[in-house]
């Protein structure tokens, strides 16, 4: 396991997710753009508008390399290094609102003095939460992470509730799933189960998400629902621009504004001081929008 | 001149500026919410929604005190002290992409120290840069600056230029205005003098604002012009969301969320790597959203 081998691996499961999304949607293809870093490496950038399922989706990969940001070395109290990044990043906005919004990445950093970490996820933003597929998603969330560490699920989903908290609307942004962050070797974890870890994350997202597409790709919605799907997802846009942090320090440090912004819906709307009906669906969403439900009880 | 009496100024500047703008919409009414924060003092939120020009849009009050926030404190390097904050905030999004959206704000802040400043400004977005309006609100805003002081309106536009800069898509939110912050005695001005000019950037606002609004709002437009300004708008939660220092600072410090975020649009589109047709009309402003540009010259 180096750098080579985990970017290539990488750039594989960026074609096979795609070829999987494709073939859930039916109708829709990724556009491909290839794009350079000004300071060392760059990325390829897929994004599918207008499928039958996806309404605007992106899969991106990228493997960037150079001096470190000065903001990377501040935040680690470190000297001047090189450094190495790469990673997947993943956001699926369906034009149903009875599909839910999904995000993954899955990231691998170095630098030249020694240091090196994985990072990523997987959470489900649902626009009206089933309980049915909540469970299932966390019971796989949950079976991925015990075939590696008997603490890896509730550590990753702990973190996973806080860091999609938002806090200026004291509501989750989905039902979470699972974060991590700096995973290095501790203790008896080596880098190369870390790493395996991590490949298992990046082979589960495709499964899950074509599943939960062809689940809920004809239900029923109307007015009420496309109404509320454009009001969550002005929620999508709040956490990613205010606080997402991949989101900041990729704006803060040049990177390419397309491939980032990639995240945010195809349309958004923003009522003042809405408030849904007591005991409608809009309703129960919301209640169970907060952190520590334990999804995988049942 | 004492906070009482630019607090109870501030508000009736609220209810005239609502009166006026009721008045050139012809239908919408504003909806008023009286809020408390829980630390000391609150404020009057008034949000117009689904007028026959306004589409959404809040003029906000507020007068808020007690200990200074930890972040204020820290970025001035000053020991605990209490504050007093005071100030009107206006965003407006008209329904049609041909009236422009507009932004205000006065505001007064001082501690018991004795430090004390004004800030505030008015900048113009317009969907569509129409020259002679920009000359018509940059003349507006050069006129009020000169009978106060012959530096400000070079001053306060050129900070307007560098504030509303959005640096990861390397455009100007609008076409500025003017800006200032932090405005204290200094030399042979008062803080009276300084209060005689914030008044008049607020007085100047409605008349500037409602011809705006009646020039245009007969104009017509179709589904091109629709699908910019949803773009436009876009860019404009983006600029509020990443980069605008009050609203980070609201949501920071536990502000009103649903007041801080009336400035977001009804409506905002996404379309991955948009870019206008060459020798369009969108491609003509965008050629205009860029600092620098003199529109008191001829």
């Amino acid at each position: 396991m180096n750098k080579e081998e985990i970017r290539d691996w990488f750039k594989e499961l960026q074609d096979d997710i795609c070829g999987q999304i494709e073939s859930a949607d039916g109708s829709g293809k990724f556009k491909e753009d290839n794009w350079d870093r000004l300071n060392g490496g760059g990325g390829r950038t897929r994004v599918i508008e207008n499928g039958s399922v996806i309404e605007k989706g992106g899969v991106n990969f990228s493997a960037v390399y150079g001096a470190t940001p000065q903001k990377i070395l501040d935040a680690l109290k470190l000297d001047q290094a090189d450094f190495f990044a790469t990673g997947v990043s993943i956001v699926m906005h369906p034009s149903s609102p009875m599909v839910p919004i999904i995000h993954m990445n899955v990231r691998y950093f170095e630098m030249s003095n020694g240091i090196s970490w994985f990072g990523g996820g997987i959470d489900l933003t649902p626009h009206y939460v089933d309980k049915e597929d909540a469970r299932y998603f966390h019971k796989t969330m949950k079976a991925v992470c015990d075939r590696h560490h008997p603490d890896y699920y509730k550590e990753f989903k702990n973190w996973a509730d806080d860091y999609f908290y938002v806090k200026h609307r004291n509501e989750t942004r989905g039902i979470g799933g699972i974060f991590f962050d700096r995973l290095s070797a501790k203790g008896d974890i080596f880098m190369e189960d870390r790493w395996a870890f991590v490949q298992e994350v990046g082979q589960v997202f495709a499964p899950i998400y074509t599943h939960l597409m062809t689940k809920n790709k004809n239900l029923p919605f109307g007015e009420n629902e496309k109404k509320w799907q454009f009001l969550r997802r002005g929620r999508y846009v709040e956490f990613n621009l205010v606080l997402d942090k991949g989101t900041k320090f990729g704006l803060d440090t040049d990177g390419r504004t397309e491939s980032i912004l990639m995240s945010l819906p195809p349309q958004a709307n923003w009522v003042y001081d809405y408030q849904p009906t007591e005991g409608s669906n809009e309703a129960e969403t919301l209640s169970l929008l907060k952190k520590g439900i334990n999804w995988t009880r049942e």
